[in-house]
């Protein structure tokens, strides 16, 4: 992945260099790369070529990076530190941020364009939209506008699993179904079976964050620890506590263990991605 | 296309309803509508139907709106007036302004894959990565980002046209290649006068800008009138003086009605267009 997304990336001496730079800053050598790592996980399940699968996966990672890099400007969630290292404001200043992350985004709808990724172009461009869609306004960006609104009021788990199945399970659906869509057409079972394994991920994804927020350090995080309670944020250890939340994120990783079963051998990594999203510790 | 807009924008009541009115806010009743005309101008041309230009143009016009939400942004440009209204931050917030145009650019490329467009769906990648190219660092956010880092300085004239080349250019000549896109295949020489017709009017745009900005009222232009000279930014009045300045302009609309020769009667909107662009007085 890096080295995919390396490639991809304009050279940081390409004109204008600040914001080539800023863009390689936000995207490259950091982060957990879960959804790369899940995209190529539905691809391989799916037989899809590697090369294919490094375009899906790095247009889905850099909707990822460009979120992160507009979600911790000051006017969002003002934060200092991502990744292990300083948020790309504080390492350029905010307005390269700001166009780091509008030009990321663009870049990953060319990727996708340019590269030929499925047999037949049509599905492509379903691909296009599909990621789209799970970036926009009833996906990411809408879950971060409602995450925004949400600060400092208490939600209950039902408006929390709303809010964050846009804002952290689109765009981990959008990386499962892309990686799926540039290899054979599924069958019906793994086809719904993929789509609940997305769902559920996704969920227990956004479950685990919110544990490790809650008890983790900075440290270990790469970011900034503690942040939600601080901010006032309703999260998954407010609204369960911790234990429950927990519990409920092991009751989601062995659902998305069994909706995969069609896949029989050719899962295994979809398998073990979903003991990496929640038994992780960072 | 206003109806056009308005139907394909989510409507102001779909949750997160606050996120969807200002991306109406953003992209609604305002504006000349220049580069949605160029692309239906360019549609015209080449008997492309009307119910892909007007996906095409929004996809642009989508760019568009986008770009002056961030541009108008504190940490960018820092205005408060545009289109004769209130800035999309000044009406809503900082936070609320930068997702909706986050969100814009992502509906501007799911549109462009969910739609039919063009009879060959590879043809059709080519209209994603073409915007998308035209959107990026390379294009306008690079020239945006060029712009920002030229503030204070003097440019040559050279220099500018480099600057505006991605600023403005950029999207001006994806509007017509998309409105072109959309219909038959042109033949060798209508391909190459349009290209030169986009490369002439993207230029041209911007030195009335220039212009209008130095010399006309904030009340005629619906935005703050003046700025270019009181944040000490380089334009083609500074570079040239306005006498010049407008002749360049000239010169550059008899050029680009020169280049669509080739269409003939079909060129006729084309032409119209050219002169607006330069005769404009807003």
């Amino acid at each position: 992945m890096e080295e995919a997304l390396g490639r991809l990336l304009p050279a940081a001496g390409v004109v204008p260099a600040r914001l080539h730079a800023a863009m390689r800053y936000a995207t490259l050598e950091g982060g957990k790369r879960a959804r790369p790592l899940l995209c190529f996980a539905a691809g391989e399940a799916c037989d899809a070529p590697a090369e294919r699968l490094e375009i899906a996966a790095s247009a889905v990672e850099m909707i990822h990076a460009y979120s992160l890099a507009h979600d911790d400007l000051p006017c969002m969630d003002d934060d200092v530190l991502r990744r292990g290292k300083p948020t790309v404001h504080v390492e350029f200043d905010e307005a390269t941020a700001l166009l780091a992350g509008d030009a990321l985004q663009s870049l990953a709808f060319q990727i996708l364009g340019e590269h030929r990724l499925a047999d037949d172009p049509a599905a492509q461009l379903a691909m296009v939209s599909s990621l789209a869609s799970a970036a926009g306004s009833r996906g990411m960006a809408g879950g971060q506008q409602i995450d925004l609104e949400a600060t400092g009021r208490s939600l209950s788990a039902i408006e929390l699993e709303s809010m964050h199945v846009r804002k952290t399970g689109a765009l981990i659906r959008a990386a499962v179904s892309l990686g799926a869509a540039c290899g054979r057409a599924p069958t019906q079972a793994e086809r719904s079976g993929l789509d609940r394994y997305a769902k559920c991920l996704g969920l227990a994804f956004q479950v685990v964050d919110d544990v490790l927020d809650a008890e983790s350090s900075t440290a270990t995080l790469g970011k900034t620890a503690g942040k939600d309670s601080k901010q006032g944020k309703a999260t998954y250890v407010t609204a369960l506590d911790a234990a429950r939340a927990r519990e409920f994120a092991d009751e989601l990783r062995r659902d998305a263990i069994a909706a995969v079963a069609p896949f029989g051998e050719r899962g295994a990594r979809l398998r073990q991605m979903a003991d990496f999203v929640v038994l992780r510790k960072f």
